[in-house]
């Protein structure tokens, strides 16, 4: 990577900041040579911070903001008080052009609510949704909504599935995704009113994706489709559960490992192997959720995040950046407008 | 165990019914000296299969019927067209007085349906729910719904959480549970409209629980609470993503093995360990949903049940019917009436 690409950090914004926010940035400038950062918080702590960083200082600019929005403030507490907040000002680069994303390991629903009112929606979405990636069998999905809408209709569905479709081809590089809405199973009669509503909507043939029909919590890890469409509270419980059991499933391995002599010897064999494997499911290298619908990029970093899951969010802005996601989401609305309002195409 | 107990088992539900429903009992019945069984189903083949069975001709009965409820069948088409089926003949034996439960592998709304119909509800309970067992870090939690109903409101969650916490007391032998209610996050602000005001009726101090309060997704496999309480569609979606999950490790842990001579070489050194571990996590061991809030004992065996899975299943039915589960709920109930109806005890 070679152009030119400036970030907002809200240096901020979660549990290890501000320095997991600059070791972070450190690390994606090794990877991207062309990346810059304005860096938002604590303009004195910033400063003094930076100096234990010498390969930043001159790709990094910090920007005082007087306020730092707390784990537990409720999104629209954030939204009055926030104005000079870190995450407030950071959003607020990208909608004047001076970044072209931001990033933050802060407060979701606060970054979720002021992204939406500074950047806006795209035309024809009503609210964004969390994106992130799933390890699978076969690489790697894209899940959404993980956590943004609690309650979603059918239209909410359907918007989700254009936007992750969009999303899949411009990260993961696939022509025509394929898009599974999540059920509790896979007959047509099965499931809630919403979810049958959104896949009988899905069906219309001129989407730019491939519908796939009803999918089970077993087909995310499967990797059975490209895109796993589902309400943000299902969502954000199937993500963590995942997570929850793959730790598991790892202490269920070493436990097992330390169960005999032999098993020990096996362990010290296979150190390469095993280190490969927990490389491969280690979260920060899948962390990221980015916020699709927006008229903007903005990547949510885990609030855990240290300094290796910061960078990878980073990477996520970075590329995402460059293809240009929201162009994406825009022009496959254009080319098939009106789905948001089934009404109005029965009408006409 | 000693005590002789009968079982009605539904001879012709799932993929490899009839036979494996034989090889069940056969194993079923070497762990408990006491079953006994009644086979509902095609008696012309059961007879026949029977003679492969020596073990079981003395402690089977096989009742003929005429009618196996399909798969895909919808659960008002079964009621309707299944009065002569397998299943329903099976659950009136329990009805009936002629076996303390039933257990089928069958098509699972149809069950329900079926089970609601001819065993009732326990007072109290509007509808039944799923419960089943998740490993986890600390050993075993008891999780419900686990997809019997995909709309859920809040009086249906408490009252899940009631049956959950009974079922946790009779069958893990814990004295005073505790239940957490899934979540999209751990603050009270966050959730629907359900999931907080459920939360507001368990924290009444008069329930024969330990109400936890919200957990996510990840606790479920930390084993934070004894009972996780949830609605079927989200509870069925983490049950199967954490299959799949598991799966996906395996298949990841069995890759890495591969990579490399000392690695190959080190499985080798290991294979008791990954042997112990793969018995663990057998989907096999943790089989059987116990159909709660219902009077009588009614399981169901996961549909790809092979003769291990489902004599796994039929244990849980007999370990339900010595410790009388039904009896604990509603003495539960009995304790603390009314709180399935809180206009009523707000009016008084």
């Amino acid at each position: 990577v070679s152009a030119e690409i400036v970030l907002a950090l809200d240096a901020m914004g979660g549990d290890h900041a501000p320095d997991m926010v600059l070791k972070g940035a450190t690390i994606a400038r090794e990877r991207h040579s062309g990346l810059r950062f304005l860096l938002f918080g604590d303009s004195g702590r910033l400063g003094a911070l930076l100096v234990q960083y010498p390969g930043l200082r001159d790709r990094a600019e910090v920007r005082h903001a007087e306020v730092a929005i707390a784990a537990d403030e409720r999104p629209s507490q954030a939204l009055r008080r926030g104005r000079q907040s870190s995450m407030r000002l950071a959003i607020e680069a990208v909608r004047d052009g001076a970044a072209s994303g931001v990033v933050s390991a802060g407060n979701t629903g606060a970054l979720m609510a002021m992204s939406k009112v500074v950047l806006k929606m795209l035309p024809g979405i009503d609210r964004p949704a969390i994106a992130g990636f799933f390890p699978t069998m076969r690489g790697e999905s894209v899940m959404l909504d993980l956590g943004a809408n609690v309650e979603c209709d059918a239209d909410n569905l359907v918007q989700f599935a254009v936007m992750g479709a969009a999303f899949a081809r411009t990260v993961l590089g696939i022509p025509r995704p394929t898009v599974g809405l999540l059920n509790v199973g896979e007959e047509e009669l099965k499931g809630n009113d919403v979810v049958k509503e959104a896949a009988r909507m899905l069906r219309r043939d001129d989407l730019p994706l491939e519908f796939f029909g009803f999918i089970e919590g077993n087909d995310i890890p499967m990797g059975t489709t490209d895109v796993v469409v589902t309400d943000g509270f299902t969502g954000n419980v199937a993500l963590k559960t995942a997570e929850g059991t793959a730790k598991l499933f790892g202490a269920f391995v070493s436990a097992a490992f330390r169960r005999s002599m032999f098993s020990r010897l096996g362990m010290v064999l296979a150190s390469g192997a095993l280190q490969a494997l927990k490389q491969r499911l280690d979260p920060r290298l899948h962390n990221g959720g980015v916020l699709l619908g927006l008229n903007g990029i903005s990547v949510k970093s885990h609030g855990a995040s240290d300094g290796a899951a910061f960078a990878t969010a980073i990477g996520l802005a970075a590329d995402l950046a460059m293809d240009d996601v929201g162009a994406r989401i825009t022009e496959d609305y254009h080319r098939f407008g009106g789905i948001a309002e089934p009404r109005q195409a029965v009408v006409s």
